[in-house]
């Protein structure tokens, strides 16, 4: 199967699995259930949950039961952008080309959509176990999921982000934000799907370090996306990052650097899965999409 | 032991479970950690957590296996504090005597130390099983926690306060509120306890009525002591609540009812667990506690 295909097949059975999954709403909380879905369905590519099921197809585990915890993981990247987009953090009124949730509903109504999506996700892993997978594997999963997204991952390097705006950081500065802000959580998806799958200590370190390479790699493909794509394609204001006086691997390092750096990550990420057999195919390809993709 | 020591002395090993396990402080990520911390520690009386421990207690359970799942509460407890003060929430400056999270730092860090409480509760619950926790009981509570603190509980009642306020609503309509805002978590904190206490169908079945029944008499006596209680006493405006408009018990059934309906359903949480032991003798007198606080 062509990998356009494969993310095609694969994002739509996780937003099959997230309309079932996710609250209605039509009920008494409608505010609350629409905000979440009108986040969700707000066109992501379905990156991390697809890291998650690809991972546990890697080391040869079920979709089945995968897929909540997959879903998990597109509420909690869906909150911290809708958090992210606030007006007292990077103040956005467009996310793919939508209001963003605080300008489609108001400011209380996003905080409580995104803070609803983090809890959920939780909600989420914990009924994984209902669908087959094991409750040891769910409960490690809620480790990684934890602590990847929270003041160990992600939430410390937005933090960290938003402190270091408007001031000059170091290379290695901004390379521990990315490594904070967005590789802890897809380090978590893909840990996570192989953790479920049954993955041994040696296939989960080698898939660690996979996943670690392409969360790099991917941040600095952003980066060069925010310099080269239009803004019709990814969606938000081209150049909106230099505009905030944001720092990036183009800025730092120069774009040319920046793209073989984002080459040269994606061959060892594949490198480092070298020893999985056909299941890992996949896992191959997203890594060189990662740095191919035009949005 | 009288109940005052009781709730001393576990409040005091809540405390210091919660000074060893949150995130130090002293890091890169520092400005997080400090909000995270200073919001816990802003002198909140434990109420959940000492449940938690209470009703592990009660059905005879290790108190070792529940102390981290404890202190996971009162992140999330803290964590809605934190969000709930925000300007664009209830706006409010002080909480118990201090400046609020987004008046000591800024709005953007409320906002990700909220988060950050909020996932970290989820990361000690998963480590509860390092504290020999049973792994299938850890799963279970994640689940209890993120079904009363999410959508479906502690969020939605957020939502649907703030869709009430200025708007006049039923008797039913702040029942329900209140069921979602505060008694989601308080049911949660019974149940978790008991859940890693070991309990059996009908004990965990009494224990939530209990917590049921605990969490109304728990929200009226609030409502009641923003009405009589002394600023200094509560640590927030008095007839603040008033003051926006917000329905509570005593504007809509009147003072005195509301102190007879408090009473009434804390007997009849008492007796929700009369055919446990002494094990829950703490239980009992918490509830009575509940209706006669001062603060």
């Amino acid at each position: 199967m062509e990998l356009k295909e494969y993310l095609t097949e694969k994002a739509e059975k996780v937003n099959t699995a997230l309309d079932r999954l996710l609250p209605p709403d039509g009920k008494s909380h409608s505010k609350l259930c629409r905000a979440m879905r009108y986040s969700v369905f707000a066109g992501g590519k379905r990156i991390r949950p697809i890291l998650v099921l690809a991972a546990c197809e890697a080391v040869g585990g079920k979709e089945a039961e995968a897929i909540s915890t997959a879903c998990a993981f597109e509420c909690i990247h869906t909150y911290s952008l809708v958090h992210d987009d606030l007006p007292s953090m990077d103040d956005d009124d467009l996310r793919r080309g939508n209001p963003t949730c605080h300008k489609k509903f108001d400011e209380a109504t996003a905080i409580l959509a995104g803070d609803a999506l983090l809890t959920f996700a939780f909600q989420l892993i914990s009924e994984s176990a209902f669908n087959g997978a094991d409750k040891a594997a769910a409960l490690r999963v809620v480790f990684e999921v934890a602590h990847g997204a929270g003041p160990g991952g992600m939430v410390c390097g937005q933090m960290v982000d938003i402190e270091s705006e408007g001031s000059e950081i170091s290379f290695a500065e901004l390379e521990n934000i990315h490594i904070l802000k967005t590789g802890a959580l897809l380090r978590a998806a893909v840990r996570s799907g192989a953790i479920i799958g049954g993955a041994d200590t040696d296939e989960l370190s080698s898939l660690t370090r996979y996943a670690e390479l392409v969360g790099l790699a991917f941040q600095i493909a952003d980066d060069i996306l925010d310099v080269e794509g239009s803004t019709s394609e990814i969606g938000k204001t081209v150049g909106a990052d230099a505009k905030l006086n944001k720092a990036t691997y183009p800025a730092l390092i120069g774009l040319e650097e920046s793209k073989e750096r984002s080459r040269e990550l994606v061959e060892r990420a594949v490198e480092a899965i070298s020893g999985f057999g056909p299941g890992a195919e996949p896992l191959r390809r997203i890594a060189r999409y990662i740095v191919d993709r035009k949005n």
